[in-house]
Protein backbone atom coordinates (compact mmCIF):
# COMPACT_ATOMS: atom_id res chain seq x y z
CA UNK A 1 0.00 0.00 0.00
CA UNK A 2 1.22 3.63 -0.95
CA UNK A 3 1.51 5.29 2.09
CA UNK A 4 0.39 8.91 0.45
CA UNK A 5 1.01 11.66 3.56
CA UNK A 6 0.71 15.01 1.08
CA UNK A 7 -1.33 15.84 -2.01
CA UNK A 8 0.17 19.14 -4.09
CA UNK A 9 -2.14 20.77 -6.29
CA UNK A 10 -0.78 22.93 -9.14
CA UNK A 11 -2.77 25.90 -9.91
CA UNK A 12 -3.18 27.62 -13.35
CA UNK A 13 -5.06 25.26 -15.45
CA UNK A 14 -5.64 22.64 -12.86
CA UNK A 15 -7.41 24.76 -9.76
CA UNK A 16 -8.66 27.80 -12.35
CA UNK A 17 -8.71 29.14 -16.03
CA UNK A 18 -5.50 30.41 -17.20
CA UNK A 19 -4.08 29.39 -20.74
CA UNK A 20 -7.73 30.88 -22.39
CA UNK A 21 -6.80 34.41 -20.80
CA UNK A 22 -2.94 34.46 -22.04
CA UNK A 23 -4.35 32.98 -25.44
CA UNK A 24 -6.93 35.64 -25.67
CA UNK A 25 -4.49 38.26 -25.28
CA UNK A 26 -2.34 37.22 -27.67
CA UNK A 27 -4.95 37.14 -30.02
CA UNK A 28 -5.21 40.67 -29.00
CA UNK A 29 -1.50 41.50 -29.65
CA UNK A 30 -1.95 40.13 -33.10
CA UNK A 31 -4.83 43.08 -33.94
CA UNK A 32 -2.76 44.97 -32.43
CA UNK A 33 -0.09 44.97 -34.36
CA UNK A 34 -1.88 44.26 -37.61
CA UNK A 35 -2.47 47.50 -38.96
CA UNK A 36 1.72 48.14 -38.95
CA UNK A 37 2.05 45.26 -40.90
CA UNK A 38 2.37 44.68 -44.88
CA UNK A 39 0.38 42.19 -45.32
CA UNK A 40 1.09 39.19 -45.87
CA UNK A 41 2.59 36.14 -43.13
CA UNK A 42 4.30 38.05 -40.95
CA UNK A 43 4.28 34.55 -38.57
CA UNK A 44 3.74 36.76 -35.75
CA UNK A 45 2.98 33.93 -32.99
CA UNK A 46 5.71 32.35 -33.82
CA UNK A 47 8.03 35.17 -33.55
CA UNK A 48 6.48 35.99 -30.40
CA UNK A 49 7.17 32.72 -29.10
CA UNK A 50 11.23 32.93 -30.27
CA UNK A 51 11.48 36.58 -28.26
CA UNK A 52 9.49 35.20 -25.21
CA UNK A 53 11.83 32.07 -24.83
CA UNK A 54 14.90 34.02 -25.48
CA UNK A 55 13.66 36.32 -22.94
CA UNK A 56 12.72 33.03 -20.05
CA UNK A 57 16.36 33.53 -19.15
CA UNK A 58 16.05 36.80 -17.61
CA UNK A 59 12.66 37.72 -17.25
CA UNK A 60 11.23 34.30 -15.96
CA UNK A 61 7.06 33.52 -16.46
CA UNK A 62 4.71 35.64 -15.89
CA UNK A 63 2.37 38.18 -17.17
CA UNK A 64 4.75 41.23 -16.86
CA UNK A 65 7.92 39.51 -18.77
CA UNK A 66 5.66 38.46 -21.20
CA UNK A 67 4.41 42.33 -22.12
CA UNK A 68 7.73 43.44 -22.21
CA UNK A 69 8.96 40.40 -24.66
CA UNK A 70 5.53 41.46 -26.87
CA UNK A 71 6.29 44.92 -27.07
CA UNK A 72 10.00 44.02 -28.06
CA UNK A 73 8.31 41.33 -30.23
CA UNK A 74 6.13 44.01 -31.85
CA UNK A 75 9.09 46.49 -32.56
CA UNK A 76 10.89 43.96 -34.69
CA UNK A 77 7.64 42.24 -35.89
CA UNK A 78 6.81 45.79 -37.34
CA UNK A 79 10.48 46.98 -38.13
CA UNK A 80 9.92 50.17 -36.06
CA UNK A 81 6.45 50.96 -37.36
CA UNK A 82 4.52 50.60 -34.27
CA UNK A 83 3.41 53.51 -32.49
CA UNK A 84 2.58 54.76 -29.12
CA UNK A 85 -0.49 53.91 -28.77
CA UNK A 86 -0.31 50.48 -29.53
CA UNK A 87 2.05 49.91 -27.21
CA UNK A 88 0.21 51.46 -24.46
CA UNK A 89 -2.60 49.24 -25.48
CA UNK A 90 0.07 46.05 -25.17
CA UNK A 91 0.74 47.50 -21.63
CA UNK A 92 -3.07 47.58 -20.91
CA UNK A 93 -2.72 43.62 -21.99
CA UNK A 94 -0.79 43.10 -19.23
CA UNK A 95 -3.15 44.60 -16.90
CA UNK A 96 -5.82 43.37 -18.12
CA UNK A 97 -4.73 40.00 -17.34
CA UNK A 98 -3.11 41.13 -14.16
CA UNK A 99 -6.63 41.85 -13.03
CA UNK A 100 -9.01 39.43 -14.66
CA UNK A 101 -11.20 37.89 -11.40
CA UNK A 102 -10.28 33.81 -10.69
CA UNK A 103 -12.03 31.46 -12.32
CA UNK A 104 -12.22 27.96 -10.71
CA UNK A 105 -12.01 24.89 -13.17
CA UNK A 106 -15.60 22.46 -13.16
CA UNK A 107 -15.83 20.46 -9.61
CA UNK A 108 -12.39 21.93 -8.31
CA UNK A 109 -13.64 23.29 -5.20
CA UNK A 110 -15.48 19.68 -3.83
CA UNK A 111 -12.28 17.99 -4.98
CA UNK A 112 -9.51 19.87 -3.55
CA UNK A 113 -11.93 19.63 0.09
CA UNK A 114 -12.84 15.94 -0.24
CA UNK A 115 -8.99 15.25 -0.43
CA UNK A 116 -7.96 17.55 2.28
CA UNK A 117 -10.06 15.86 4.57
CA UNK A 118 -8.06 12.92 4.28
CA UNK A 119 -4.54 14.25 3.67
CA UNK A 120 -2.54 17.28 4.32
CA UNK A 121 -2.68 19.21 0.56
CA UNK A 122 -0.22 22.06 -0.79
CA UNK A 123 -0.74 24.58 -3.92
CA UNK A 124 2.67 24.33 -6.07
CA UNK A 125 2.59 26.75 -8.50
CA UNK A 126 4.79 28.71 -10.98
CA UNK A 127 5.26 32.31 -11.89
CA UNK A 128 5.14 35.49 -10.75
CA UNK A 129 4.82 35.89 -7.24
CA UNK A 130 2.86 38.70 -6.62
CA UNK A 131 0.10 37.83 -9.63
CA UNK A 132 -0.17 34.36 -8.03
CA UNK A 133 -0.88 35.93 -4.33
CA UNK A 134 -3.74 37.80 -5.64
CA UNK A 135 -5.21 34.89 -7.67
CA UNK A 136 -4.87 32.24 -4.37
CA UNK A 137 -6.94 35.08 -2.85
CA UNK A 138 -8.87 35.96 -4.98
CA UNK A 139 -9.71 31.87 -5.32
CA UNK A 140 -11.69 31.41 -1.92
CA UNK A 141 -9.65 28.52 -1.72
CA UNK A 142 -6.32 29.45 0.18
CA UNK A 143 -7.80 27.84 3.71
CA UNK A 144 -7.59 24.89 2.01
CA UNK A 145 -4.02 24.02 1.36
CA UNK A 146 -1.42 23.40 4.42
CA UNK A 147 1.44 25.94 2.54
CA UNK A 148 0.77 27.34 -0.29
CA UNK A 149 4.33 27.47 -2.47
CA UNK A 150 5.22 29.75 -5.62
CA UNK A 151 8.26 28.86 -6.91
CA UNK A 152 10.46 30.48 -10.16
CA UNK A 153 10.91 26.71 -12.08
CA UNK A 154 9.27 23.08 -10.97
CA UNK A 155 12.16 20.96 -11.55
CA UNK A 156 13.13 18.29 -9.76
CA UNK A 157 15.41 20.78 -7.61
CA UNK A 158 12.90 22.45 -6.24
CA UNK A 159 10.22 19.43 -6.11
CA UNK A 160 13.21 17.94 -3.90
CA UNK A 161 13.67 20.85 -1.65
CA UNK A 162 10.12 20.98 -0.89
CA UNK A 163 9.69 17.72 -0.13
CA UNK A 164 12.44 18.45 2.29
CA UNK A 165 11.20 21.44 3.76
CA UNK A 166 7.79 19.11 4.51
CA UNK A 167 9.73 16.15 5.53
CA UNK A 168 7.74 14.17 2.98
CA UNK A 169 9.91 11.34 1.21
CA UNK A 170 8.76 11.44 -2.56
CA UNK A 171 7.00 8.20 -2.52
CA UNK A 172 4.38 9.42 -0.13
CA UNK A 173 3.54 12.25 -2.59
CA UNK A 174 1.45 12.63 -5.16
CA UNK A 175 0.96 15.86 -7.50
CA UNK A 176 -1.80 17.05 -9.50
CA UNK A 177 -1.21 18.95 -12.26
CA UNK A 178 -2.23 19.35 -16.25
CA UNK A 179 1.51 20.10 -17.27
CA UNK A 180 3.70 16.79 -18.07
CA UNK A 181 6.89 18.66 -18.19
CA UNK A 182 6.25 20.83 -14.97
CA UNK A 183 3.85 18.58 -12.87
CA UNK A 184 4.57 15.17 -13.44
CA UNK A 185 7.57 14.44 -14.91
CA UNK A 186 10.06 15.86 -12.26
CA UNK A 187 7.49 14.53 -9.65
CA UNK A 188 8.10 10.87 -11.20
CA UNK A 189 11.88 11.27 -11.77
CA UNK A 190 11.96 11.67 -7.85
CA UNK A 191 10.14 8.34 -6.97
CA UNK A 192 6.58 10.30 -6.40
CA UNK A 193 3.44 9.68 -8.05
CA UNK A 194 1.49 11.77 -10.23
CA UNK A 195 -2.01 12.79 -11.28
CA UNK A 196 -2.09 14.55 -14.78
CA UNK A 197 -5.48 16.13 -15.23
CA UNK A 198 -5.16 17.65 -19.03
CA UNK A 199 -6.48 21.11 -19.68
CA UNK A 200 -7.92 21.65 -22.93
CA UNK A 201 -5.18 24.16 -23.90
CA UNK A 202 -1.48 23.84 -23.24
CA UNK A 203 1.18 27.04 -23.92
CA UNK A 204 3.56 25.56 -26.16
CA UNK A 205 6.39 26.10 -23.88
CA UNK A 206 4.77 22.64 -21.19
CA UNK A 207 3.99 20.55 -23.92
CA UNK A 208 7.42 18.70 -24.16
CA UNK A 209 8.74 16.10 -21.61
CA UNK A 210 10.10 13.24 -20.62
CA UNK A 211 8.57 10.43 -18.57
CA UNK A 212 10.95 8.64 -17.38
CA UNK A 213 10.18 4.69 -18.22
CA UNK A 214 9.95 3.31 -15.06
CA UNK A 215 7.80 6.20 -13.40
CA UNK A 216 5.26 5.64 -15.67
CA UNK A 217 3.81 2.61 -13.19
CA UNK A 218 3.43 5.74 -10.52
CA UNK A 219 1.22 7.97 -13.17
CA UNK A 220 -2.61 8.04 -13.38
CA UNK A 221 -4.75 10.07 -15.56
CA UNK A 222 -8.10 11.77 -14.87
CA UNK A 223 -10.80 13.47 -17.06
CA UNK A 224 -12.12 16.11 -14.62
CA UNK A 225 -11.50 16.91 -11.43
CA UNK A 226 -14.05 15.12 -9.97
CA UNK A 227 -12.40 11.85 -10.53
CA UNK A 228 -9.42 13.00 -8.28
CA UNK A 229 -10.72 11.66 -4.82
CA UNK A 230 -11.30 8.16 -6.01
CA UNK A 231 -7.82 7.92 -7.85
CA UNK A 232 -5.96 8.96 -4.76
CA UNK A 233 -7.65 6.56 -2.81
CA UNK A 234 -6.91 3.90 -5.66
CA UNK A 235 -3.07 4.80 -5.21
CA UNK A 236 -3.48 4.77 -1.72
CA UNK A 237 -4.67 0.73 -2.02
CA UNK A 238 -1.92 0.26 -4.45
CA UNK B 1 18.11 39.14 28.76
CA UNK B 2 16.77 38.76 25.34
CA UNK B 3 15.94 35.22 24.34
CA UNK B 4 17.26 35.93 20.21
CA UNK B 5 16.77 32.68 18.56
CA UNK B 6 16.44 34.18 15.00
CA UNK B 7 17.71 37.04 12.98
CA UNK B 8 16.40 38.16 9.66
CA UNK B 9 18.11 39.86 6.99
CA UNK B 10 16.60 42.32 4.29
CA UNK B 11 18.81 41.71 1.03
CA UNK B 12 18.18 44.71 -1.33
CA UNK B 13 20.55 47.59 0.05
CA UNK B 14 21.42 45.59 3.09
CA UNK B 15 22.90 42.71 1.71
CA UNK B 16 24.03 44.42 -1.82
CA UNK B 17 23.72 47.29 -3.65
CA UNK B 18 20.17 47.64 -5.86
CA UNK B 19 19.05 51.14 -5.17
CA UNK B 20 21.79 52.56 -7.08
CA UNK B 21 20.92 50.57 -10.56
CA UNK B 22 17.39 51.56 -10.18
CA UNK B 23 18.46 55.38 -9.92
CA UNK B 24 21.00 55.16 -12.98
CA UNK B 25 17.90 53.35 -14.56
CA UNK B 26 16.03 56.26 -14.02
CA UNK B 27 18.52 58.81 -15.50
CA UNK B 28 18.75 56.74 -18.48
CA UNK B 29 14.79 56.88 -18.84
CA UNK B 30 14.83 60.45 -18.62
CA UNK B 31 17.68 61.17 -21.29
CA UNK B 32 16.32 58.68 -23.38
CA UNK B 33 12.48 60.82 -23.35
CA UNK B 34 14.12 63.97 -23.33
CA UNK B 35 15.09 64.01 -27.52
CA UNK B 36 10.59 64.02 -27.36
CA UNK B 37 10.24 66.82 -24.67
CA UNK B 38 9.89 70.25 -25.99
CA UNK B 39 12.32 71.74 -23.54
CA UNK B 40 10.76 73.36 -20.05
CA UNK B 41 10.48 71.11 -16.91
CA UNK B 42 8.54 68.11 -17.76
CA UNK B 43 8.52 67.13 -13.79
CA UNK B 44 9.55 63.59 -15.41
CA UNK B 45 10.98 61.70 -12.52
CA UNK B 46 7.98 63.21 -10.45
CA UNK B 47 5.14 61.67 -13.35
CA UNK B 48 7.28 58.47 -13.37
CA UNK B 49 6.79 58.08 -9.82
CA UNK B 50 3.09 58.84 -10.08
CA UNK B 51 2.87 56.20 -12.86
CA UNK B 52 4.92 53.55 -11.00
CA UNK B 53 2.68 54.24 -7.49
CA UNK B 54 -0.47 54.04 -9.57
CA UNK B 55 0.27 50.81 -10.89
CA UNK B 56 2.11 48.45 -7.87
CA UNK B 57 -1.40 47.44 -6.83
CA UNK B 58 -1.15 45.82 -10.12
CA UNK B 59 2.21 45.29 -10.93
CA UNK B 60 3.83 44.57 -7.61
CA UNK B 61 7.25 45.84 -6.89
CA UNK B 62 10.40 44.73 -9.30
CA UNK B 63 11.86 45.22 -12.36
CA UNK B 64 9.18 44.27 -14.89
CA UNK B 65 6.22 46.57 -13.41
CA UNK B 66 8.89 49.53 -13.35
CA UNK B 67 9.52 48.80 -16.79
CA UNK B 68 5.98 48.71 -17.55
CA UNK B 69 5.08 51.61 -15.82
CA UNK B 70 8.14 53.51 -17.39
CA UNK B 71 6.95 52.76 -21.00
CA UNK B 72 3.35 53.97 -19.72
CA UNK B 73 4.82 57.02 -18.70
CA UNK B 74 7.37 57.88 -21.45
CA UNK B 75 4.10 57.76 -23.68
CA UNK B 76 1.78 60.18 -21.40
CA UNK B 77 5.51 62.69 -20.91
CA UNK B 78 5.89 62.48 -24.20
CA UNK B 79 2.40 63.09 -25.60
CA UNK B 80 2.80 59.71 -27.42
CA UNK B 81 6.01 61.11 -29.71
CA UNK B 82 8.09 58.44 -28.12
CA UNK B 83 9.54 56.48 -30.81
CA UNK B 84 9.87 52.74 -31.30
CA UNK B 85 13.43 52.64 -30.87
CA UNK B 86 13.10 54.96 -27.81
CA UNK B 87 10.82 52.33 -25.90
CA UNK B 88 12.96 49.29 -27.02
CA UNK B 89 15.47 50.94 -24.54
CA UNK B 90 13.87 50.97 -21.90
CA UNK B 91 12.76 47.33 -22.50
CA UNK B 92 16.53 47.09 -22.60
CA UNK B 93 16.79 49.18 -19.10
CA UNK B 94 14.94 46.63 -17.73
CA UNK B 95 17.16 43.45 -18.77
CA UNK B 96 20.11 45.33 -17.60
CA UNK B 97 18.75 45.83 -14.08
CA UNK B 98 17.67 41.81 -13.88
CA UNK B 99 21.16 40.99 -15.56
CA UNK B 100 23.75 43.06 -13.44
CA UNK B 101 25.68 41.09 -10.96
CA UNK B 102 25.08 41.35 -7.24
CA UNK B 103 27.85 43.85 -5.79
CA UNK B 104 28.11 42.90 -2.14
CA UNK B 105 28.55 45.93 0.57
CA UNK B 106 31.39 46.13 2.84
CA UNK B 107 31.65 43.79 5.32
CA UNK B 108 28.14 42.48 4.93
CA UNK B 109 29.83 38.38 4.05
CA UNK B 110 31.89 38.68 7.40
CA UNK B 111 29.05 40.01 9.65
CA UNK B 112 26.55 37.48 8.09
CA UNK B 113 28.99 34.98 8.89
CA UNK B 114 29.68 35.83 12.16
CA UNK B 115 25.67 36.13 13.58
CA UNK B 116 25.16 32.61 11.53
CA UNK B 117 27.76 31.05 13.48
CA UNK B 118 25.49 31.54 16.76
CA UNK B 119 22.08 32.01 15.84
CA UNK B 120 19.71 30.94 12.76
CA UNK B 121 19.57 33.55 9.98
CA UNK B 122 17.01 34.05 7.24
CA UNK B 123 16.65 36.20 4.74
CA UNK B 124 13.49 37.76 3.93
CA UNK B 125 13.75 40.13 0.43
CA UNK B 126 10.49 41.71 -1.28
CA UNK B 127 10.38 41.78 -4.97
CA UNK B 128 10.43 39.68 -7.97
CA UNK B 129 10.84 35.87 -6.99
CA UNK B 130 12.89 35.29 -10.28
CA UNK B 131 15.34 38.15 -10.02
CA UNK B 132 15.69 37.97 -6.52
CA UNK B 133 16.28 34.22 -6.62
CA UNK B 134 19.04 35.03 -9.49
CA UNK B 135 20.65 37.99 -7.10
CA UNK B 136 20.43 35.05 -3.90
CA UNK B 137 22.21 32.59 -6.46
CA UNK B 138 25.06 35.45 -7.67
CA UNK B 139 25.61 36.66 -4.13
CA UNK B 140 27.34 33.25 -2.93
CA UNK B 141 25.86 33.47 0.45
CA UNK B 142 22.91 31.33 0.23
CA UNK B 143 24.43 28.75 2.06
CA UNK B 144 24.52 30.78 5.37
CA UNK B 145 20.90 31.47 5.71
CA UNK B 146 18.72 28.61 7.23
CA UNK B 147 15.88 30.36 4.92
CA UNK B 148 15.35 32.61 1.90
CA UNK B 149 11.73 33.74 2.13
CA UNK B 150 10.64 36.32 -1.10
CA UNK B 151 7.84 38.05 -0.64
CA UNK B 152 5.38 39.96 -2.18
CA UNK B 153 5.12 42.90 0.45
CA UNK B 154 6.79 43.12 3.74
CA UNK B 155 3.90 44.26 6.22
CA UNK B 156 3.04 42.47 9.73
CA UNK B 157 0.64 39.96 8.56
CA UNK B 158 4.17 38.57 6.55
CA UNK B 159 5.98 38.98 9.52
CA UNK B 160 3.79 37.04 11.83
CA UNK B 161 3.03 34.46 9.01
CA UNK B 162 6.73 34.70 8.53
CA UNK B 163 7.61 33.67 12.39
CA UNK B 164 4.85 31.14 12.76
CA UNK B 165 6.22 29.10 10.39
CA UNK B 166 10.03 29.72 12.03
CA UNK B 167 8.21 28.78 14.99
CA UNK B 168 9.93 32.00 16.32
CA UNK B 169 8.25 34.11 19.43
CA UNK B 170 8.47 38.00 17.74
CA UNK B 171 10.33 39.11 20.85
CA UNK B 172 12.91 36.13 19.81
CA UNK B 173 13.86 38.13 16.18
CA UNK B 174 15.47 40.62 15.11
CA UNK B 175 15.02 42.20 11.37
CA UNK B 176 18.28 44.14 10.14
CA UNK B 177 18.04 46.37 7.24
CA UNK B 178 17.90 49.60 5.74
CA UNK B 179 14.23 50.36 5.43
CA UNK B 180 12.61 51.59 8.24
CA UNK B 181 9.31 50.99 6.37
CA UNK B 182 9.56 47.17 5.48
CA UNK B 183 12.18 45.72 7.77
CA UNK B 184 11.87 48.04 10.82
CA UNK B 185 8.04 49.05 11.63
CA UNK B 186 6.57 46.17 11.30
CA UNK B 187 8.65 43.64 13.50
CA UNK B 188 8.62 46.60 16.24
CA UNK B 189 4.71 46.46 16.11
CA UNK B 190 5.04 42.76 15.96
CA UNK B 191 6.78 42.91 19.29
CA UNK B 192 10.26 41.67 17.61
CA UNK B 193 13.95 43.65 17.41
CA UNK B 194 14.82 45.87 14.42
CA UNK B 195 18.49 47.16 13.97
CA UNK B 196 18.70 49.73 11.43
CA UNK B 197 21.62 49.99 8.67
CA UNK B 198 20.61 52.90 6.21
CA UNK B 199 21.85 52.93 3.09
CA UNK B 200 22.81 56.23 1.45
CA UNK B 201 19.68 56.39 -0.85
CA UNK B 202 16.31 55.13 -0.50
CA UNK B 203 13.83 55.04 -2.57
CA UNK B 204 11.30 57.69 -2.16
CA UNK B 205 8.67 54.71 -1.40
CA UNK B 206 10.35 53.04 1.15
CA UNK B 207 10.89 56.71 2.96
CA UNK B 208 7.95 56.95 5.21
CA UNK B 209 7.41 54.94 8.40
CA UNK B 210 5.43 55.37 11.49
CA UNK B 211 7.34 53.92 14.23
CA UNK B 212 5.19 52.96 17.02
CA UNK B 213 6.45 54.79 20.26
CA UNK B 214 6.33 51.80 21.81
CA UNK B 215 8.83 49.44 19.84
CA UNK B 216 11.43 52.41 20.20
CA UNK B 217 13.23 50.47 23.03
CA UNK B 218 13.41 47.92 20.83
CA UNK B 219 15.18 49.36 17.95
CA UNK B 220 19.14 50.36 17.34
CA UNK B 221 20.84 51.37 14.33
CA UNK B 222 24.36 50.64 13.24
CA UNK B 223 26.52 52.32 10.74
CA UNK B 224 28.18 49.16 9.04
CA UNK B 225 27.37 45.89 8.63
CA UNK B 226 30.74 45.60 10.56
CA UNK B 227 29.24 47.31 13.68
CA UNK B 228 26.02 44.50 13.63
CA UNK B 229 27.57 41.30 15.65
CA UNK B 230 28.58 43.52 18.56
CA UNK B 231 24.79 45.22 18.07
CA UNK B 232 22.98 41.65 18.13
CA UNK B 233 25.15 40.59 21.49
CA UNK B 234 24.03 43.78 23.34
CA UNK B 235 20.69 42.85 22.55
CA UNK B 236 20.99 39.80 23.56
CA UNK B 237 22.63 40.95 27.23
CA UNK B 238 19.53 43.58 27.04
Amino acid sequence: MANIRMVGFDADDTLWRSQDYFDAAQRDFEAIIAPFLDGGDARTAERLYAVEKANLAVFGYGVKGMALSMIEAAIAITGGRIGADAVHRIVGLAKDLLRHPVELLPGVREAVAEVAASVPVVMITKGDLFHQEAKVRDSGMSDLFRRIEIVSEKDVPTYRRLLEEFAIAPDEFVMVGNSLRSDIAPVLELGGWGVHLPYHLTWVHERDADLAAGGRGRLRSVASAAELPAVLRSIMAA
